[in-house]
């Protein structure tokens, strides 16, 4: 009997882990960009094709770019910017690996090489922006006045507080010299076209890599706002950019950006999709639950957690077997002393949520690849893991309490190891509700 | 064009409460429970029918049981708990009214006459329990060695905590004269039958009230682990009381109980199937999330927000019109010194995770009519009410972070006031996500 139920969790988390397999395939550079790239290929510039570009998966598509490049190859040159352990070999565009999630010197002279590159360029040259997620902290270059140190503490205390993404990325683009539209400017008149991986909820390309190439909707007020609703103590270079609106970006509308164009190549939705298909081809009827969740990883637990509890006892709002699929970015909010990104949380506070029933098995990773700063994707459960935990000595709750979802996880040997996926579109989420009576 | 869309925000605004009223009206005592008492008067005991019961929807259930019990008047007797202002007129059943969500002396002194009305019958009697919820805490009469003083204080730590609602039943059954099945036994020999409202995810009979006449599987030890793990430093003699196991109550499979039948008479899946018919009458697809939504109010309103924006956005899980139906029962951690209960609180969080995004409207309520122990159901959102908050001065975040969602919504009349509905199936949320393009 219990070698009945081992087995039947193997499948389980093997079904678990095609799906996430399935999700960041579907989004893989080599995969997702070169459909993109026939356009430029069929109408190359007269001038020159300048690659920029940053984020987790910048070198994967950087190389994509060089493969599929059909122009003549002197005239193509770049650089772009990625993570450390990120990095593939490019022939002609340089691939710089920089500090994540807080920025380091590397990133910062990444961003100045890309803004020296795109000088001085002219009408018939083109600007390709390879944009993903990642980019945001990868792109460092602190605005005139504020030194890398300010921008450094402050992202420090957004990402500490549980503040949104997107609340912290307005706050980035009006201390950088790159973000926000900055680039795209530098390049002008030379026409950009962006090609993005999104990782944000909703696709929009102004928030991707706090949008280089984009112009910014937002405002210093805002970033203000920001900073005073979480109770940040900013540096007082900070709030004086901030307040004397030099930090002030581009704004939709600009001239300099109506030849300009921009392509989300690939989102959420699709590695959702793709983790669906799988879902069907193995009898499970899958619901997405969109590309957009967010809020406390542990609370987000708790209610995707209650939706898998009401499949189970009443197949509501589907009937097993199912899957419920969802992506976004959760937050956490760190008071305890332990290891593990949002996505390991999550996952422990679900199988808390879930209680060891029977038929609930879920998977939670980052499809970067790396959960928060750890070396693991995320991690997988099944019904039994509650049990397998106390049988090793683990508290759950504990654990839970001490922000340990890593060390919970590491213990009963559930990580999901994959290494740098080199693509990213925010977190997958897979809870099994499996068929059995 | 303002006035355009002021027409349209009041068309939702309807739409959303019918809903919410059909949910109700679903889950009426007069209506759920006369189909349970036919096989009631198509057997009617020998002797006596002696009616017990506690909740917000006692004293209607009671009204209900006089209206179609067939039998001999005579032989009908008995006495029910309610809160203040759920009571309505019976004849020969007792209408007691007491304190929820902390016990007073009134809830003490009715549930001792329970145990009298119950004590020295034969097996020629019959024991009607009529339980809804809110019966946990109006049915309060301490454990021998412990005081209502001690009971009280326990309870108003769990609720402040943050625990969830059947942990803190769990520590309510251990420390109570009558709950956890301690009425049941008391009327034995006479056989109890048990009809009940479900207020609880999974509608779990012996949770329902904290279970008076239902076994109960949960042990002192558990009740203690709760206390420990929320850091409640209980009163001497509760702890000793459950340490010493003295409070331990009967356990399933007790040869006492099994003459006993219990059944849930209506619950919150019928509470929403009904919400649903209404929805689609109106051509809005409803997607019901199921009754099992927990986690802190304000986090949950963040991952229903998230799945509400990618029907928007992108019609995932399902196509604009259509409405994200769900139950449960949330939970606020209270931190501010504002008024409101976890509706509320839920709904303007949710204001704000939604954006002001022009097609989002939604409607969270208690279904018993008071949300936590203010005056009001819950309260209504359109995708104004930001907007009109903000030309009323009304600081949506503030507000929040005050706990005062009470005060938000008066002060932008939204709030939904029914009063008291005399049942209980616990949360009604319902987003609308209209279908304009």
């Amino acid at each position: 009997m219990a070698d009945e139920a081992g087995r039947l969790y193997a499948e389980q988390r093997a079904l678990l882990r095609r799906m996430f397999d399935a999700a960041v395939a579907a989004v893989a550079p080599a995969r997702c960009l070169p459909p993109y790239l026939q356009a430029l290929n069929a109408a190359p510039p007269a001038g020159r094709l300048i690659v920029v570009g940053a984020g987790k998966g910048a070198a994967a598509m950087a190389q994509a770019v060089e493969a599929h490049w059909r122009g003549d190859p002197a005239k193509l040159s770049g650089c772009v910017v990625t993570r450390y352990g990120h990095g593939v070999p490019c022939e002609r565009i340089d691939v710089i690996e920089a500090a994540h999630p807080v920025p380091d010197d590397a990133g910062m002279s990444a961003a100045q090489r890309m803004l020296d590159a795109v000088a001085g360029l002219g009408a018939d040259d083109r600007v390709l922006a390879l944009l993903s997620g990642g980019g945001s902290a990868l792109l460092a270059l602190p605005a005139a006045g504020i030194t890398l140190a300010d921008k450094q503490m402050v992202t420090r205390a957004l990402l500490k507080c549980g503040a949104a993404i997107d609340e912290i990325n307005c706050v980035r683009k009006h201390l950088s010299a790159i973000k926000g539209g900055r680039l795209a400017l530098a390049a002008w008149p030379a026409p950009v076209t962006t090609l993005a991986i999104s990782d944000v909820p909703g696709d929009d390309l102004a928030v991707i890599a706090s949008g280089p190439t984009l112009a910014d909707p937002t405002r210093c007020a805002d970033a203000l706002d920001i900073l005073d609703r979480y109770g940040i103590a900013a540096p007082a270079a900070v709030r004086a950019l901030l307040e004397s609106g030099a930090g002030e970006t581009p704004k939709p509308g600009d001239r300099r950006f109506l030849h300009n164009d921009a392509r989300i190549v690939a989102s959420a939705r699709a590695a959702l999709a793709a983790a669906g298909d799988v879902a069907r081809a193995s009898g499970v009827t899958p619901l997405i639950l969109g590309d957009a969740i967010e809020g406390e990883a542990r609370e987000a637990a708790r209610v995707l957690g209650g939706i898998a509890l009401s499949c189970a006892a009443a197949g509501i709002p589907v009937a097993a077997p199912c899957v419920l699929l969802s992506g976004g970015e959760t937050t956490v909010t760190v008071k305890g002393g332990g290891r593990g990104g949002r996505n390991a949380e999550f996952l422990l506070a679900l199988a808390l949520a879930l209680r060891a029933h029977p038929r609930l098995h879920a998977i939670a990773c980052d499809t970067d690849g790396i959960d928060g700063s750890e070396d693991n994707a995320g991690a997988v459960m099944t019904a039994d893991t509650l049990a397998r935990a106390a049988a090793r000595g683990l508290d759950a709750r504990a654990h839970l309490a001490d922000n340990d979802a890593y060390g919970f996880f590491a213990g009963i040997d559930d990580l999901v190891v994959t290494g740098p996926t080199r693509t990213n579109v925010n977190d997958f989420r897979a809870i099994l509700i499996d068929g059995r009576a």
